[in-house]
């Protein structure tokens, strides 16, 4: 099953929005037939493994990260091959977490008399694909908070300079994460301070993560590098909007507008944003870059599922420009605690990933 | 030879203000004979290692980790002690740092005949005793600062509260280090709003460190727990005020005022108080525990040769209290820049060891 979920993670570029996914069939100790999910519309990881092994699949077992499916999508259902193959076992990691579906694939197997054993390394496979279960499960992508400081805390001098605050390792580090993301969050405040393309660049990218720039107030006039360098006209904008804001501007190709309303604080409802990203664009996961503001209304409404947060190794002082707009408390314990998952250094940086307590659990079962 | 310096790691509660030393006396590729200094005044290393030897000492080699004095201290030469002994070679880890003898005892050595090899683990020997040779070398202390923060750098709310951010973990693992310091450095205002008593607890304790608490204004009354809790009685205060301030309080036995100079911003002559640390007071040593001021100012002034930062995992916001009060720069450039030593998590915190570059390599040949 790990050797399954080594192959599943080779999707992790381009599999989305479908989950990533390996298969390995074994026949009497000896691995007969590998595959994985590559993209949408291609075969899946049990159809790849099953022509590999060919007749060798039978009375085999077969290996597989997720659930087999069981409905016919833009490829026939896979527990059917493998019921035709006539393997004789079947172990799963974890079931589909598509609730509609869920359950329905191993109860095909099972009812060909497939014995099916489901559970094996499953905490492995839910962390590899945390985005296709949070859309299913919840309706909203998993959301990444990529931030960059100096150990201090400190995102920007006083006078806003903060290029670059970070070693290029860390910088490449962060292409990588936005070419396994199916969108990069972000703002036009943050656009127009950056020059930012927010576009995936590196050798391992391929394909572009949606582009999703709240600018609730009209502030992009459509020639920032965002919309015109080379490497940005080619992948897709969704522009959100107030729903109130009037603008007879034409947009660049690849850009689609979002009109949503407005919260009393004058904020776009960003609780109805994940929604629609989940729901109409098949968001599983969200890379956000973005500015204090944003970052601290993030985590306030409980939505960051991880904090990914590169240190540089400089100070720049309590005068500069802090990390997170948070409420003011009068207590300890009214701040949001974390919980520290991997801290390693990348280039001269470090780099700190953590979770936000509260949200803790809620894809766990 | 390393375990000549697992040794000598032995005294880092109690050798102060001596350095840490330790020897293994070899004869025939066996083990013949260890020792470690202990406490001033009492038998040095290779005295332990040479009466554990005895008679197998002869032609044998002795690893010791810092040069073998050449002079009669509180006790006599070392150098003269494995002469006697007659053994064949001695293999040195450093040399003396105090530039008044340095290389007297190896000259001595060899001048009896016996072969002396310099410089085996002299990086990991000097980092042992880098309190000791900034002493002999720049006369002033090895100076760490400790600093406890939330990952996004805040050192308390904006009302104050600051009790716990940190784990007891976290608080355990600074009691450790207090008792490895000769002084522990902090303000009035810290030892106020903290109700601070700044004495090393725990198993470890072997000598209570002198606590330095600068007091330019005489805010302190010594009623505070600093002066009259009962682990606190014990230990020694130097309470640093102003030239200027004349007050005729009467203050508890353990107190010693120091009054120095004051710069024209209004605050202690901080180079003065710790050459003075160094000189008059043989401080190693130096373990800082003070607010974002004084921190700020050792920073500026390039005199912390350790930061240590403790990171709890919880999120305080920008408007709380950040970390270092330090000068408002134009250009990232101007701000100091660190190095990474050593990152691990102690209970539920991060810990981070950093070096700041601009004070790299003063100690380091």
């Amino acid at each position: 099953m790990q050797r399954a979920l080594d192959l599943a993670a080779q999707g992790r570029f381009s599999a989305a929005p479908n989950p990533m996914v390996g298969c390995v069939i074994v026949q009497q100790g000896q691995i007969v037939g590998e595959g994985w999910h590559q993209r949408a519309g291609e075969p899946h990881a049990e159809v790849h493994a099953l022509a590999a092994a060919g007749a060798s699949a039978k009375h085999g077992t077969a290996y597989v990260t997720l659930e087999p499916c069981s409905h016919f999508g833009r490829t026939p259902p896979c527990a059917d091959a493998l019921i035709k193959a006539q393997v004789a076992q079947v172990v799963v990691a974890m079931q589909d977490p598509n609730p509609l579906v869920s359950g329905q694939g191993i109860a095909r197997l099972r009812a060909a008399g497939i014995e099916v054993l489901v559970g094996v390394l499953e905490t492995q496979a839910r962390a590899l694909n945390c985005g296709f279960i949070a859309r299913m499960q919840r309706q909203r992508p998993w959301l990444r908070l990529k931030m960059a400081a100096s150990l201090d805390g400190q995102t920007a001098l006083a006078n806003g300079a903060s290029q670059w605050l970070t070693s290029s390792a860390a910088r490449a580090d962060v292409h990588r994460f936005r070419a396994q993301s199916s969108a990069i969050l972000s703002t036009a405040t943050t656009v127009l301070a950056d020059q930012a393309r927010l576009t995936a660049r590196g050798e391992w990218v391929q394909q572009q993560p949606l582009r999703v720039i709240i600018d609730s107030q009209g502030k992009l006039k459509g020639d920032e590098p965002l919309f015109t360098e080379s490497t940005a006209t080619a992948a897709p904008i969704l522009l959100v909007q107030g729903a109130d804001l009037t603008t007879t501007r034409t947009w660049p190709e690849q850009v689609t507008i979002l009109q949503l309303p407005v919260t009393n604080s004058g904020q776009i409802d960003l609780a109805e944003l994940l929604h629609q990203l989940a729901q109409t664009y098949q968001i599983n996961s969200v890379w956000t870059e973005c500015g204090a503001n944003l970052a601290g209304a993030l985590i306030a409404a409980g939505w960051v599922d991880e904090l990914i947060l590169y240190l540089a190794p400089k100070l720049l002082g309590a005068s500069a420009q802090g990390l997170f707009a948070l409420p003011v408390w009068q207590q300890l314990a009214q701040a949001p605690t974390l919980t520290y998952r991997d801290v390693r250094q990348v280039g001269a940086d470090l780099r700190i990933t953590a979770t936000i307590n509260a949200n803790q659990g809620d894809l766990s079962s």
